[in-house]
């Protein structure tokens, strides 16, 4: 299994503190030392930095570690490979282009039969069964709303749909952003936390490192932080629940549904 | 008008010497400081470091200009802005994925008309006559070729034939990558040069470095760099005319041809 960690923000936050956790669970607290990638937006463009090496010991995640990229929209994995070999191509997060954005994926989780979904114009370069699923996604969403309507609603609608259609494959947890909105689906294991005024302080599980929020952001700040497991712990994080579809829009939930059974999600 | 680097090698290679020439170009000894792009290949998989900034301060070409990333396809680019904003989604290089491959593109020159290309499935993000011509140029290529043909001929012949009809609309020297080849389109202004054994010494131009080749190499090494202009002053660069096309392989070239008028090409 992987570990995925997301941001959505209001204002354009760094994801230092957040990714330093994150960081030592590739190969050093965590077993998962097959590659790690992270994905910033700003604006409509992104900038991507992975490595196919463990994360603990790749001096570019020491860079991002260091180095305060601020955004209001992330996307990050590290990578215990199951499917597919332990190389660059193979290293999440996927990024495609579609109605004139990037979208870019990240998934936990393994699944069986994916070889039969159809990929369309988008095909994988790679051979996880992730990129697979994301190019299938993106390939239903495209036959369905070939422009994007202004009304959000309906596609968010079809997107849980789609998640609900890949987990019946397996396991499949999932982070996908197109800058302005960060999607996320579980299947099993994915948790979320926002934290806005009054801001406290937050210490890191998986390195003694302490932040006082208070101290690093301004009154009118929302952030959520979405993780596969809580990354600190001193804060009461929100666990998804099987089925469950959630998008952030800076910081804030703005569409919610949980599948009552395979294939029908309610509001 | 820009500065574009490439570099197509036997071998996985890096190129922090070009590389480090190119930066000090980026608001230092050139005038080009509305950001910078690179992007190296490994297998079929890539990695960009991208920044708006200018990158002769840039924190990320630091990094790059230390740490040798070994690839044997490199496309990089640095702007200095005449169509579209300064921000990320305008920043050179550009990729998409077609054929299951991903395609990397940079564009130094100015069109005009480019808004009447037709791009098809691929849609700009961004407002750069770059990032639409090579839409447009993606789309010409995927209507002609549904699949990649294994004699890859054809395809060039075609590629030469769509660069010469963005000629047409201005200034249009280019590369383009898919990881395996690089191919190069020159307008006005594009060198290369390849370097094999015996291997001797070469001073930058734009920084006080010279370095031995002699000592960073083997015997079978063959490594081509394009660049818009020489980056080294006591070595042959080769100058490129205009409405030349050349197609590197592992360092060798494969494919090349010249506009004998607009629309004709020949072998």
């Amino acid at each position: 299994m992987c570990e995925l960690l997301g941001m959505s923000a209001n204002v354009p936050t760094d994801i230092c503190f957040s990714f330093t956790g994150l960081m030592q669970r590739g190969g050093n607290t965590g077993p998962h030392s097959d590659g790690w990638g992270i994905t910033f937006y700003e604006g409509k463009g992104f900038r991507t930095f992975k490595d196919p090496n463990p994360s603990c010991q790749s001096r570019i995640a020491e860079l991002v570690q260091q180095y305060p990229i601020k955004s209001r929209a992330v996307v990050s994995h590290i990578r215990q490979a199951n499917r597919g070999g332990v190389n660059l191509e193979n290293t999440h997060p996927f990024t495609r282009e579609v109605w004139g954005n990037y979208w870019t994926f990240a998934h936990n989780g393994q699944l069986t039969g994916y070889e039969q979904l159809t990929v369309g114009r988008n095909q994988a370069v790679g051979d996880t069964d992730s990129e697979i699923a994301f190019c299938w996604l993106m390939n239903q969403l495209e036959i369905r709303f070939p422009v994007l309507p202004v009304d959000m609603t309906p596609v968010f609608g079809y997107f849980a749909e789609c998640c609900d259609t890949l987990r019946q494959l397996g396991v499949y947890n999932m982070l996908l952003s197109n800058g302005e909105y960060v999607l996320t689906y579980c299947t099993n294991k994915l948790h979320w936390i926002t934290r806005r005024a009054p801001f406290g302080k937050a210490s890191l599980i998986d390195e003694d490192v302490t932040i006082d929020f208070q101290r690093e952001t301004t009154a009118n700040d929302v952030v959520t932080v979405i993780a596969t497991q809580p990354l600190t712990n001193d804060e009461s994080w929100q666990k998804m629940v099987s089925g469950e579809f959630r998008v952030f829009h800076l910081g804030e939930t703005v569409y919610h549904s949980v599948a009552t059974d395979i294939g029908l999600h309610e509001e």
